[in-house]
C-alpha cells in the first residue's frame, strides 16, 4: 500500500490509484476545491494523477498547491490556454497548434491560421472561452506510444504536432496528450482539475511569430492571454500594467529628453541626451567615491580585443552568436571564417571547397598548400592557423579578460590581495532585435563593473563586502525591497568547472554570509553559472515589478583558463579566486528602471534640473540671477524661466517638467532677499530666505532623500531579467 | 636689369645673374660666410644660384637665409645627408642611393646596400664624412633633360633613381641634379654653398625601410643622422634627446605601473593601469566640473554605428584605410565589400568575377539577377544596394555624427543655440603598426571632445570661450608655454568646403579673436581641413619638445551633409555651424606627454599617491592610521609603509616611487600629536601638527601648485604631432 508524507512531517497510508485530490478530499471539501494541483519533490504534477504512478518513492513526499500558492498560478494559466485554443478552433476553420507556454505574467498559444486573429475578434474568443470554462469538464491525461500518437495528430490535421514529435520528441517512446471535451493536444501538463477552476482571464494582445523561433520557418500568430484564480488579483495586475504602461521608459525618455536611439547609429544602440547623461554621470559619480572609499582601483580598458583572447577566456567562438562578427584585418577573413563554420558543421563537398579555394585566391589566400585531400580536421586546423597570423578583433562581450590581462601586468604576491579593479566598461552583445527593448534590453551597455581577484581564504570577507555595497547603492535609489537569489549548482550535472570539494565550498561560505546578512535570500539549484554560484538582487520597484539588478559571481574558471597566479606566504605559486560584480548591473538597464520606477520624477539628488527659477516680471530677473547664483555656488542644477509667461504658466511647465523645486520670485519676495519656495509634490511652502531654501535643499540632496508617491503591494508581474546581460 | 627687395624695404638693381651670396657679400663678408640659403617669395633656394633664374618678379623679394634661421638647418641637414651618402659610397661598394630627406631633428638616406652597415661602421663613417666636410667643396647644380637624366643614373648603376625618374617624376621634362666633388645626386635641393657650413653632425642610428615606403618593395637601409651649425646646438640637443630617453612614458609607465599594451588585446590598445587610471580620471573630474560651469551639457554614445551614418557624414570610404574594418552582419559582407573595392579599382575581369559569383553563392547569397553584362558602375550600385539591407558597423573614428544624431534628436530654435554636447569619446583608428608608439600614437583613443552647434553670429563668442577653456586646462597642468597655429585654406586650391565668402568670414574671425586674446600665434595658409579652419596649440614641455594638443576646429560640412537646421528668430530654418574642440586632445596623447613632461613625478594635484605615511616602528602603526584618516578624510590618496625596515630605505622607496609628501612618524612625532613632514624635493621639511600639515597640502593641492625642478630651454626638436588624430 502506497503512503504519502505531507509537509508537516505526517505519513499516511493511501488506497493503491489515489490522487492528491483524494487525499485533500480526505481532508476535507473545502481544500479538495482549492487543491488545484500536487508537488512531489519538486515537480509539479496534475491533482488527479494517481500519485503511485508518478512516484515510486516510499513514503512520496506530498505537497497540495491550492490557489493560493504561487507556483498553482502557472498551472491555471496553462490550463486557461488549451481553452482558448479550443475556442479558436471552435470559432475559426483549418486551425494548426503550435506551442502554447506560459509566460511570468500569463500564457499564450501559437497558432498557423487560415484568416488571421485581430484584436476585434477578442470579445467573441472571450465569451467563447467563458462558455467552455462554464461548463466545468476536466481535463484528462492520457498516453500513447509513438505510432499512435502521430496517428491521433495527423488524423486531427496538426501537422506541425506530427512534425514536433517526429523531430524534437524523437527519443520519446510514449507521449501525453490532454483531452477536454472535443479538444484533445499533445501536451506535458500539469492541468488543473477542471476549466471551472478559472475564475478570471484576459485576451491580452496578439504578435507574429515563427513555427519553433526560427525566421526560416512557417510565420504563425501568437495569442496573448492572461487567468487569475481571482478577479481581484486579475483586476491589480490590469491596472500595475496600465501604470507599467504610464511609465514606459521608452515613452518617458523620448518627452523628457533622457535618451533616443537612432536607426541611423543601429538598433539597441543606446544615445545618452543631456539629461539622461547627467543621471548616469551621476551615479556613476557616486559609486565612484563610494569604490575608492571601499579600496577599488579605477582602470580604463578599450572596447575591442583580440579574438584570441576570447578564445583563452572561452567566450569565442562559444558565445559568437550572441556576439557581433569579428573584425578581420584580412579581406579574407570573413571568408575562411564562414569557411571554418561549414568545415566544423560538416555541410561542405568538393565543389563547395573549390569554391572557396577559389574566391580566396581572389581576395590574396592562394592557400597554395591547403591540404585538400585531408580530414575536415586538418583542414580546420590549416585554417586556425592562418586565421591566428592575422588580425582579428571582437567588439568585447565583456570586460574580464581586460581586467585579466591588467592583473597578470605585474608579478602579484598574497600581499597585494584583493586587487580590485573598477571600471564602468561598455561591452556589445548582438541581441536579437526582436529582443531589443528601449534602454532595457540593448546592444551596447555599461556595466558597473569590477573584478576582485582574491585568496580563497578572503572570499568570505569580500563577498560580505560586496553584497554591502550592492544593499547600500540601492538604498541610496530608494530601492528598499528587495530579496537576493543564490544560484548554486545542480548536483546532478557535470557542466560545472572545479572540484565537489571547491563547490561546497564556495556554496557554503555564499549561504553563511547571507544568513549573517539579515538579508531575505532564496537558493536555486542549478542556475550557478557554469563557473560558480552567483547571488543576483531581485528588486521591486514602486509599482510591484520585481528586476533582476545587481549581481555577485564567484568565479574559478578564468583563472584557470588565464593561469592567473600570485605567490603566497609559503613562497608557492596559488591561483586567485575572481569575483565579477556589479551593483547596478548595466548603466542601460538600471536608469531605465528608475525612469520607470520615479515615473522619470527623479529625486533631487538625481533630477537633471533640481530647481527652476520663475520670474513674476521682467523687472525681476537681475535678482532671479542673483538667486541663481546663489544656488548655482551650492552645487545645484537650476534654470531661470524666461518666458514672458505668467507664473502660472511657468509653474505648470515646471510641473510638467518634473523639476523639484520652483522658486517664485515676486517684488515681495525681492524687498525681502528670499524666494516663495513651491515644491513639485508638496505644492507651495511659502516665503523662505536664501539662506533657509538653500539648507533645506542641500539637506535633502546631500542626504539622497526619496520621496515617492505612488507605491504599489502588487507582486504578481515581472519586469523581466536578462540572464544574457548577466553572466559573464 | 634685375632688382631685388630686402624683408627691410630696400630696393638694389643686382647685375644680371648675380646670387643671393653676391648681394650678401656686396654687403659685408661677414655676411656672406653667414649666408647659407636665400628666401624668395616664401621658397628656399641656393645662396649660389643667379636670381634673376628663380625668379621673374621685379623686385624680387628676398630674404637672405643665415645659419641664425630656423629654415636653414634644414638646408644644411639635406647638405649632410649628401655628404653621408658620399662617404658611405667611399667605403662599401655597390651602393644605390634611394632618398635622402631631412626630419624634423635630422636627416636620414635609405641605401642598397651589398653588405649591410652596422653601427660599428658608424666611427669610420663619419671619419670620412669630416675629410669630406674639410675640403668644403661646393654643392653644384645643374639640370638635364629626361633622356639625359637617365643616361646619368644608369651610368652611374642608380637603378632605383634611373626608376623613380620614369615613373614617379614622369611629367618632368628637366631635372634637377647636385654634384659635390665625385657624388652626383638627383636632387631638388636646395643646398648650403660648400660642405665646410657643417660644423657638428653626427650619425644616430640605422633603421629598416623599404623602396618607396612599400613592403612589397626591395627593403632597404636607412641611416639616420643629425647636423647642426653650431656644436653647442648639437650638444643641447644631444642632451635632450638623452633626456627624452629617460622621460620615454613607456619606460616610466611599466615601471610606474601607470599602463601597460598587451599583445593578447592588441597593438595599439592601452590598458590604464589602477596608477594612470587614477591621473586619467582626475583630468576627465577637473575638466568636466569646468565644462558644467561653462554650459556644456554631458552625452554618452556607442562606440559602433551603422557604416551608412560613415558614409552620410562622409568619413566611409573616405578614410577606409586608417579605419577599422566594417563589422558586418552577413558572412558574404566582406566578399561583397571586396568586390567593390576591385570594381572600383578596375582590376576584374569575368573570371574573377564569377569566382565572386560562386564564392557569394556558397555564402548564401545567389545574386541571381546581378547584371553581368551592366557596367561597373552598374555592377556597384546593385552591390551597394544589396549592402544597404544588411547590418554594417563601423568602430567609431570620431564622435561627431553620434553628436549629431542627438542634436537632431529635437527640433531647435535659435533660443537653445549654442548647445555644447560634451563627451569623453574613445574612438578606433587603424594606424600603421609601424607608427604605434605607446600612449602617444594609438589605436583606441579618448578624446575630451566636445561639439558646439552655433549660430554663425555665434561663432565668435563661442570660439574665444573655447581658446579660453583650453588656456585654463593647460595652466591647470602648468603648461605655460605655446604658441597657436592658425590653420587657413589654400586659396588657390578646390578642395575646401563652402564659400569663399564664407571662409573669408570664419577665417577673419578667427583672426580677430587671436589677435585680441594676446596669445602668440602662427598663420599657416594650406593648412586648415577641408570643412574649415582651425587653431591648434602647440606646446613646449619641460624639456623644450613641442607637442600638438588642443585644438578648436570649425566645420561647415557636417551641418550641411546631415542637414541640420534651427528655426531663427525669423521664424526661417537656418544651418547652424559646428566647433570640434578637445583641449587635451586624447587622454592617451595627453597623459602620455605628461609622463614625460613631469617625468612621472606627477604634481600634488595629479599624484596616483599623494603621501605615504612611514612609521618608525611597529609600535607607531596606530598612530599612523590616525594620521592616515585625517589625511583621507581631507580627500588625499594615502598608504602607510608597512615594511618592517628603516626609516632611510622607506624614504629611498618613497622617492623612487615619486610620492610628493613622506609623513614620518617617530615617538616624538606621537607624543606631540604631529608628523616630519618630508617634501620629495625640498626634502625634510621638520614637524608639523597635523593641522598644519592638512593646511598645507590642501594648499599646494586645490591651488593645483606644479613644482616642476628640470626646464629646457632646448627648442629644436618637436615631439611629434599627430595629424591623423587632430582632424575629425
Amino acid at each position: 500500500m502506497p503512503r504519502i508524507q505531507l509537509p508537516d512531517g505526517t505519513i499516511q497510508d493511501i488506497a493503491d490509484g489515489s490522487s492528491a485530490l483524494d487525499v485533500a478530499r480526505g481532508i476535507g471539501e473545502r481544500l479538495a476545491n482549492a487543491t488545484v494541483a500536487a508537488e512531489i519533490d519538486g515537480v509539479i504534477v496534475d491533482a488527479a494523477r494517481p500519485l503511485n504512478e508518478v512516484s515510486d518513492a516510499d513514503p512520496i513526499p506530498l505537497k497540495l498547491l491550492t490557489t493560493r500558492d504561487a507556483e498553482a498560478v502557472g498551472v491555471l494559466r496553462h490550463s486557461c490556454a488549451h481553452v482558448m485554443a479550443r475556442a479558436v478552433m471552435r470559432l475559426f476553420d483549418g486551425v494548426g497548434l503550435a506551442f502554447g507556454p506560459t509566460t511570468g505574467n500569463g500564457f499564450y498559444y501559437d497558432f498557423d491560421l487560415e484568416t488571421p486573429i485581430s484584436e476585434e475578434d477578442f470579445p467573441r474568443i472571450e465569451a467563447e472561452m467563458q462558455s467552455i470554462i462554464k461548463d466545468s469538464e476536466p481535463f484528462e491525461r492520457f498516453h500513447l506510444d509513438r505510432d499512435e500518437a502521430i496517428e491521433l495528430v495527423s488524423g486531427l490535421n496538426q501537422e506541425l504536432k506530427a512534425e514536433h514529435i517526429q523531430t524534437g520528441l524523437a527519443d520519446h517512446d510514449s507521449l501525453s496528450f490532454y483531452r477536454q471535451g472535443e479538444f484533445v493536444d499533445l501536451c506535458r501538463g500539469p492541468h488543473i482539475p477542471d476549466a471551472g477552476r478559472i475564475k478570471a482571464f484576459k485576451l491580452v494582445s496578439i504578435a507574429g511569430s515563427y513555427w519553433k523561433g526560427d525566421s526560416k520557418n512557417k510565420r504563425l500568430q501568437r495569442l496573448y492571454g492572461t487567468a487569475f484564480f481571482d478577479k481581484k488579483d486579475m483586476k491589480a495586475y490590469l491596472e500595475q500594467v496600465d501604470e507599467a504602461k504610464r511609465r514606459d521608459h521608452r515613452v518617458l525618455g523620448k518627452q523628457h529628453g533622457l535618451f533616443s536611439i537612432s536607426s541611423e547609429v543601429g538598433s539597441g544602440l543606446c544615445l545618452w541626451l543631456p539629461k539622461g547623461a547627467t543621471v548616469r554621470a551621476l551615479l556613476e559619480d557616486f559609486i565612484k567615491q563610494e569604490l575608492l572609499k571601499r579600496g577599488y582601483q579605477p582602470v580604463y580598458s578599450p572596447h575591442i580585443g583580440r579574438a584570441e583572447l576570447y578564445e583563452t577566456s572561452g567566450h569565442f567562438p562559444y558565445y559568437r552568436d550572441s556576439q557581433f562578427a569579428p573584425i578581420f584585418g584580412h579581406p579574407a577573413g570573413q571568408l575562411v571564417d564562414y569557411w571554418k563554420q561549414c568545415l566544423t558543421a560538416n555541410e561542405i563537398d568538393e565543389k563547395v571547397e573549390n569554391d572557396f579555394l577559389e574566391a580566396a585566391k581572389d581576395i590574396g589566400c592562394p592557400f597554395e598548400d591547403f591540404p585538400k585531400e585531408a580530414g575536415n580536421e586538418e583542414k580546420l586546423a590549416y585554417l586556425s592557423k592562418w586565421e591566428k597570423q592575422q588580425e582579428r578583433y571582437l567588439l568585447k562581450p565583456m570586460n574580464c579578460p581586460h581586467h585579466v590581462q591588467m592583473y597578470q601586468a605585474q608579478p602579484r604576491s598574497y600581499r597585494d590581495l584583493p586587487v580590485r579593479l573598477a571600471e564602468f566598461g561598455t561591452v556589445y552583445r548582438h541581441e536579437q532585435s526582436g529582443e531589443l527593448n528601449g534602454m532595457l534590453r540593448v546592444r551596447g551597455l555599461t556595466q558597473d563593473d569590477a573584478h576582485l581577484f582574491c585568496t580563497p581564504e578572503q572570499v568570505e570577507q569580500e563577498f560580505k563586502e560586496t553584497l554591502d555595497l550592492v544593499k547600500f547603492v540601492l538604498a541610496s535609489v530608494g530601492l528598499e525591497n528587495y530579496r537576493v537569489q543564490l544560484s548554486l549548482r545542480d548536483p546532478d550535472s557535470d557542466k560545472y568547472v572545479g572540484s565537489e570539494d571547491l563547490w561546497d565550498r564556495a556554496e557554503g561560505t555564499l549561504r553563511k554570509v547571507l544568513q549573517e546578512s539579515g538579508l531575505e535570500f532564496t537558493e536555486c539549484a542549478g542556475e550557478a553559472a557554469f563557473y560558480g554560484p552567483k547571488a543576483d538582487f531581485m528588486v521591486s520597484d514602486a509599482i510591484g515589478r520585481e528586476w533582476q539588478l545587481g549581481t555577485v559571481q564567484l568565479d574559478y574558471n578564468l583563472p584557470e583558463r588565464f593561469k592567473l597566479e600570485y605567490v603566497g606566504s609559503d613562497n608557492q605559486t596559488h591561483r586567485p579566486v575572481m569575483i565579477h560584480r556589479a551593483p547596478f548591473g548595466s548603466m542601460e538597464r538600471f536608469v531605465g528602471m528608475l525612469i520607470e520606477h520615479f515615473a522619470a520624477a527623479f529625486p533631487l539628488w538625481l533630477a537633471p534640473e533640481q530647481i527652476r527659477i520663475l520670474n513674476l516680471n521682467d523687472e525681476m530677473l537681475p535678482f532671479c540671477e542673483e538667486v541663481q547664483q546663489t544656488f548655482r555656488q551650492a552645487g545645484f542644477r537650476t534654470s531661470i524661466d524666461r518666458q514672458s509667461a505668467n507664473v502660472k504658466k511657468k509653474i505648470r511647465d515646471a510641473q510638467l517638467d518634473l523639476v523639484p523645486y520652483m522658486l517664485v520670485v515676486g517684488p515681495k519676495d525681492k524687498e525681502k532677499g528670499g524666494v516663495s519656495v513651491r515644491d513639485r509634490i508638496e505644492g507651495d511652502l511659502g516665503f523662505m530666505s536664501l539662506d533657509d531654501a538653500v539648507a533645506k535643499l542641500v539637506q535633502e540632496r546631500d542626504e539622497r532623500t526619496i520621496r515617492q508617491v505612488i507605491k504599489s503591494e502588487v507582486k504578481v508581474f515581472s519586469g523581466g531579467g536578462s540572464e544574457a546581460e548577466n553572466e559573464y
